[in-house]
């Protein structure tokens, strides 16, 4: 709640929403704003964790028996083309570096895998002026992210994480400085460095399984990364991020390799 | 002693020399191979220390003084018009990767900048045949380093590291997968990763004396590396690497990059 006030305090377009603190609240905002919708906790939900999506109105029951007793918003059901996020440092004397936009697919609430650079320079240019506001405005010094949806071509903030982020993991290879140097640059006092992506990358998270090393790494083009969990299912256990020439040549070795991490 | 005849066993071009084992050694030594030459101890030698170049007639009694007792080798100085180096991994399977060249410049027996690639398609086919004999002549699994003058256009090998190689350093982030993660990959039985460089590379040691890095990450393309060591003359403190997209651009940055190593 008090993101998206800030959000909207910076002109910075979120999706219709109200707040929902009695079945009473629900009602009046299902009513006001339509279905579906989604209906989520105010604070520590992650990966799709409390929140509950309301489709037909016998949903609501449901939804409230679940998420009942916590403070609560709902808030209408973004229909969007896709989703995308942008990472951004800022240092003590207020410079900022944006990294080009990055384009997220999740799989049951969990990001499964994002490609990088996702080039539009309108929603670039957007996303870059959303950022230098917040960043600005919280006094920010280090690395943050927002998730966009894209809806009708136009950004609708999903939320930010304040903190290196997932979806700017296909840095680390992929881009000339990584989100994680650029955070420790940010927070020592020392200058960023260039953000620029070196070619196309897609980053594909390891989730609940982990596939065989040998059968990724035979692959063109890949670095693995294994985070040393113990598997459980929905658990991100590592990623592999593979770099290459082109978005068409990233996009066919994407496919190769989400074929080889199926477990056998 | 035993490298220098493992080299020649395979055909690998070595520069002239002798053991010394006697001061009547020693001489007949520098009279068979001539002046300028080193002295050097048969093992434990490394960034210059334990060996003596002789010049003159007269700078063989102190060097026999000062290296007399452990067993010695005099060598033929190689009058080189530069310094190059290849590494290569060689996975349990035996399927060997190659970097390309890199020229080194030392500073009083220290390497000083690796600069990479050293672009010369006959230099490049000589030193990996030279690393192909080499790495299955001894079953070797890892990364492998072999460093060589170029005297009149022609590789002299002049030692070997069977290890990760301060040479190579570059690759960390001026290669698609680095000597680093090549050398894991090898003896953990997974398949090699490419070794093309990414675009043209310069490492420089920082040896001695630490600049302050804020004044290096200002340059564009920087990469700083410390090591976490305590300052003392000629001892390696760390090393910063600059990745450019050419050659000229390589060798302005690392001009401009030097000046301001140089102690304020």
């Amino acid at each position: 709640l008090l993101e998206k006030r800030l959000f909207q305090r910076l002109g910075i377009p979120v999706a219709p929403y109200a707040t929902v603190d009695t079945r009473g609240d629900l009602e009046r905002a299902i009513a006001a704003l339509g279905r579906p919708g989604i209906l989520k906790t105010r604070r520590l939900g992650y990966d799709g964790k409390g929140q509950a999506l309301l489709r037909r109105a016998s949903d609501a029951d449901a939804a409230w028996a679940t998420l009942q007793g916590r403070p609560l918003l709902y808030e209408r059901f973004v229909n969007f083309s896709r989703e995308v996020s942008l990472i951004a440092a800022r240092d003590r004397a207020g410079t900022i570096r944006h990294y080009p936009l990055a384009e997220n697919e999740h799989s049951a609430g969990i990001l499964a895998v994002t490609r990088a650079p996702y080039v539009n320079a309108g929603l670039q240019r957007r996303a870059e002026r959303n950022q230098r506001r917040l960043m600005h405005a919280l006094g920010y010094v280090g690395v943050l992210c927002v998730e966009y949806f894209v809806e009708r071509g136009r950004l609708v903030a999903n939320e930010m994480a304040p903190r290196v982020h997932n979806s700017g993991h296909w840095t680390i290879e992929g881009a000339e400085t990584s989100q994680f140097e650029n955070h420790v640059r940010a927070i020592a006092g020392l200058p960023l460095g260039a953000t620029t992506a070196r070619g196309h990358v897609a980053m594909v998270n390891l989730i609940g399984r982990m596939p065989r090393a040998r059968d990724c790494l035979a692959l063109p083009g890949i670095h693995w990364h294994d985070y040393g969990k113990s598997e459980r299912p929905g658990r991100k256990l590592g990623h592999v991020t593979l770099v290459t020439s082109s978005r068409v040549a990233r996009d066919r070795a994407a496919r190769q390799l989400r074929r080889r991490l199926i477990p056998q």
